[in-house]
């Protein structure tokens, strides 16, 4: 086999505002490589197939000096984040060729890693799409169980309102809900989203940009559990109609991500009503759920049970684009990438 | 023995920033009563010793239609508040005369009450001034320990931020703190306050009038636990140096209540260091705590290893001006109205 162009997705700007593709990240084909010879020093060879976009990666296009839970991504380096891939060739014994791997992959096509231990080698007994393992059997499912389950405190007939319902989170924070037997309210941006997040179980599914939060909150509430995607003015009217003794999942702010913050004007809600609020990170609570996640919930999603929704992005030059459609709500569904076929 | 003017400080308008008294209170001397010979029709007369000035009745000063958790005052009637007096003569076989109650009392000098089951009568065993049990062995200090209890998950060597440390809920924490091994970073409004901060066992004490809390947790933090009493830009410099997983416990927001909300602008910090908020009324913790509190809290108090300081005001007629001070932090200690000696 001749040297292949291996393309990457590089970090070359810190953005003020959105990104821009093709300013703050650029798509370089100037690297070659070779598969077949080329040497791996005890390591082993991993064709990127499916990586996974994320809101979260606003935060690491930052500068190095800005502290954060995620490191911060390399000027001239390609972009990191989940993905799916299949080994090659392998001179590590603990993996083989044709394994699929899930863990962190550089964004870009080809990448002779040294370190098996930082990957899983996915089973796919279920036969699910690679591209599952990036969303709902995932990062955003493991998200929505583990926090759900540890914070959530739900009892059947309380009211949940989840803000972008219809994003891998919130689609599955939904059903989870449902599953419980609560009432459940969704917030979407586009009357297409709101249909999916109602045939994933949302009692009251309505588009945010057309209907007043508070109002319907205000008729539909009070509520016992907010799940926050998204933050500022969302957040204050979730505040204003939460039930006595709510509790508030703080698992993203979006809308805060690349403008000035909305400034949350009735934190006094906290202690008039007794709410608690809990920011986490998903990574902090896979010890404790992540054995009990891989081992049954594919099995719900392959059944059926837990749906979900995908937003697929063929090629990797594209993948600056797909992150600022994700920043701004413009996909629908969990934003995958599909950097090659097996 | 003749009729005696029974003083009322009356609810007369509600204020729209800070109260004025002769305007938002009143006191007025138009009621008389004989304690001797007035009708008790089964229930019994209390004489009103001490009255507690806290800074949530701020929020009662408020327009009835406006939910909160307590309940509004109404206008023309007195004030109410947590108050110990002492039975003069009584019908009902639950008090006799010369019991001490401690509970909700009218703001006035003598009252003809029917229901022994909302005072508590006090056995003091420990000789304790009976205002005390307005602060560091009253409600007060009910907050700081129950709350404490529920919510730091305190370790010993962590690090704790209490603000209006000078007050009986922010010493008293400070204090239990101390006794865990924490660090204790502790604010007050002038030196003679921070002296006092640090007599009781703060570790760093400082004036937020004359330093800057944000400098002072840059150097000192981060902070694993912070008691907010005041909300606003002191939760802000809190939340920007907060440790990851830290938690927040929000027992008030004093300078939030007589004007214009302060727009904290970091809330992102709740995710990212995966932070827990906890509003409270210790009302709701009482059954869970109140009991241990009762049983060993007064001893701990009266052997001097629990230190408090009261401001004490004498005579009813002053409680309007004693509030404001209370709002303006121009108290210093637990702010008690002496009624009238026994």
């Amino acid at each position: 086999m001749a040297p292949v162009t291996n393309g990457r997705l590089l970090f070359k700007e810190v953005p003020t505002g959105y990104p821009v593709p093709g300013q703050t990240t650029a798509y370089d084909d100037s690297e070659k490589i070779d598969p077949e010879t080329v040497a791996l020093n005890g390591g082993f060879l991993v064709k990127t197939l499916v990586l996974s976009i994320d809101p979260y990666l606003r935060g690491r296009m930052r500068a190095p000096t800005s502290k954060s839970y995620s490191p911060p991504f390399a000027i001239n380096e390609p972009l990191t984040n989940f993905g799916v891939g299949v080994v090659v060739r392998s001179e590590n014994p603990a993996v083989k060729a044709g394994d699929h791997l899930y863990g962190f992959f550089k964004f870009q096509h080809y990448t002779v890693e040294t370190n098996a231990a930082q990957f899983k080698v996915l089973e796919n007994k279920e036969g699910l799409p690679w591209s599952a393992y990036l969303g709902v059997v995932g990062m955003p499912g493991e998200t929505a169980v583990y926090a759900w389950n540890e914070f959530s405190k739900a009892k059947k007939g309380e009211t949940v309102f989840v803000s972008a319902g219809s994003g891998p989170v919130g689609a599955t924070v939904i059903q989870l809900a449902k599953a419980q037997g609560l009432k459940v309210i969704a917030s979407a941006g586009s009357e297409e989203k709101v249909e999916f997040v109602r045939s994933v179980g949302a009692d009251v599914a309505f588009n945010y940009k057309t209907a007043s939060t508070s109002e319907i909150l205000e008729k539909e509430g009070p509520i016992d559990i907010y799940w926050d995607n998204v933050g500022g003015e969302t957040l204050e009217a979730a505040l204003e109609h939460a039930a006595r003794y709510g509790r508030l999942i703080e698992c993203g702010m979006i809308s805060q991500y690349n403008s000035a913050p909305y400034h949350v004007k009735n934190l006094i809600q906290i202690v008039s009503k007794e709410l608690s609020v809990h920011g986490f990170i998903v990574g902090s609570l896979r010890d404790k759920y992540g054995a009990d996640f891989y081992a049954n919930f594919p099995a719900r999603v392959a059944s059926g049970e837990i749906k979900y929704k995908e937003h697929r992005v063929l090629g990797l030059e594209k993948a600056g684009h797909a992150l600022l459609d994700v920043l701004r709500g413009d996909n629908f569904g969990k934003s995958v990438i599909v950097v090659a076929d097996e």
